[in-house]
């Protein structure tokens, strides 16, 4: 089907930082499994999926560089210094992001790099999970009556005092729709300066984990018992935590949203969660 | 590339709300090309690019339905209610959006009203151009040191004195990243709050028309100019704004991103730009 399309040059001695998508490989876009099949040597996060690597052609070389949560991985600035290195030699090097390279990626960081050493280099957008994921959920980020504004943050290095640092309060009281990254360990904070701020402890939360994979899980809550909610997360498992009124809606989709339903286990969780194992 | 990749069947009788992402074809993702294939029918937004509609098999059907800024267009009811109609007749039915379903595309509404008529659907997302043409523009909407938050609203609706309307003082103090969509009527009003919270008013903008297309245009201001710099806008083209010291990168990464550099034209906005043709 995409033979019809005029693609880019992927030029050797060039970089193209790729989005992989949140998970499922029908994600990619057609502009990341047209490069995939053009790549010299592929530079790919963890959480990649084997069936998008397999679109890669059968000489490209692979290097594993991503970081799971909680486990080392090379550091940033040896990412950057190996994509310079290989680029310099000439080779077409893709450099293959979970979700959207600019969302949460560090995909900037490693482009600025590049421009800094000279590289040419491309950006190739991709769903990230914290849309694409939530409407495999069945959760409308957005909706013109509950919700005209949608905040996406990180709680990965919040919570350390430095200037970047967040006001929750703020936050509650201007985006209805808030989507956290990497922000487990900082739930039980983010709550309760939302409650704080006016947000309802009633409000509807999910835990959304391994978005749009086999392994989807999709923990439903309330604003006050989030932070025992994440308690059940398995360790390590690549977690979207959505609060605000639109999550309401996912019970009235789910009557006719065919997405993957064998991957919609949803879970209510009792307010008693947090005091298991006690 | 993607006839190694499994993809669930687009079962007659049922409707796909499919992004078709923000302009370039090459952003479609492997799900929405190879539902596009196999779809009888095609009701797709004024924006969506032909050569993604020319897709499609030999004997689909089109029917545009969208709406161009300021235009009208089918009612919202009246799309709803012809994508139950033509999924009763047993189609294969494809509502192809611009950017994301569920991001400001009213995709919500559509997939409550099939859930209600019992009519099954699945939701493929797409790249909205709030990252997707951002990208392409070289503005990463986050950066670890610069921005931790982003936030999407749209301006479209808002002033009205609605419950919803957004409060644009809190969200200067709480997102890093502003991305506006349809905001241009908005912008004075948007500037002058974000100001007024303590938002530098030399702080860099962008408008950006047409992002990821032929015809894009990048327009760099700065917020206490960006509503003079609105006026430059020709009349209908869907332009996004976006506020914040991310846009200040994008000179950085100029210097080696190659998305389609021919389209990347530059115009900075005098400060007299409100007083041309007074």
């Amino acid at each position: 089907m995409s033979e019809r399309l005029a693609f880019p040059e992927f030029a050797p001695g060039s970089v193209w930082l790729v989005g992989a998508g949140p998970g499922d490989p029908g994600l990619l876009t057609l502009h990341a499994a047209h490069a995939l099949a053009r790549a010299d040597v592929v530079l790919h996060d963890a959480l990649v999926a084997p069936e998008i690597l397999a679109l890669a052609g059968p000489a490209a070389g692979f290097e594993p560089v991503g970081k799971r949560a909680g486990q080392p991985g090379p550091a940033q600035l040896r990412i950057n210094q190996r994509l310079i290195e290989l680029a310099g030699a000439g080779l077409r090097v893709l450099r293959l992001k979970g979700g959207d390279p600019f969302v949460f990626g560090r995909g900037g960081e490693e482009a600025l790099a590049l421009a800094a050493a000279g590289v040419p280099f491309r950006v190739v957008p991709g769903i990230t999970a914290g849309i694409g994921g939530l409407a495999y959920a069945g959760i409308p980020l957005t909706h013109r009556m509950l919700s005209p504004s949608v905040a996406f943050v990180t709680g990965h290095g919040a919570g350390s005092g430095a200037p970047r640092d967040v006001d929750w309060a703020a936050l509650g009281r201007s985006a209805r729709t808030i989507v956290l990254y990497m922000g487990l360990r900082l739930l039980a904070k983010v709550a309760e300066a939302l409650i704080a701020a006016g947000r309802d402890p009633d409000e509807p939360v999910v835990l959304l984990s391994d978005a749009t994979t086999a392994r989807q899980r999709c923990l439903r809550s309330k604003l006050a018992d989030a932070a025992a909610a994440a308690a059940l997360i398995e360790q390590g498992a690549p977690t979207l935590i959505v609060i605000g009124p639109v999550v309401g809606l996912r019970e009235m989709l789910a009557a006719g949203q065919q997405n993957a339903p064998a991957l919609l286990i949803d879970e209510a969780v009792p307010r008693t969660a947090g005091a298991q194992g006690e």
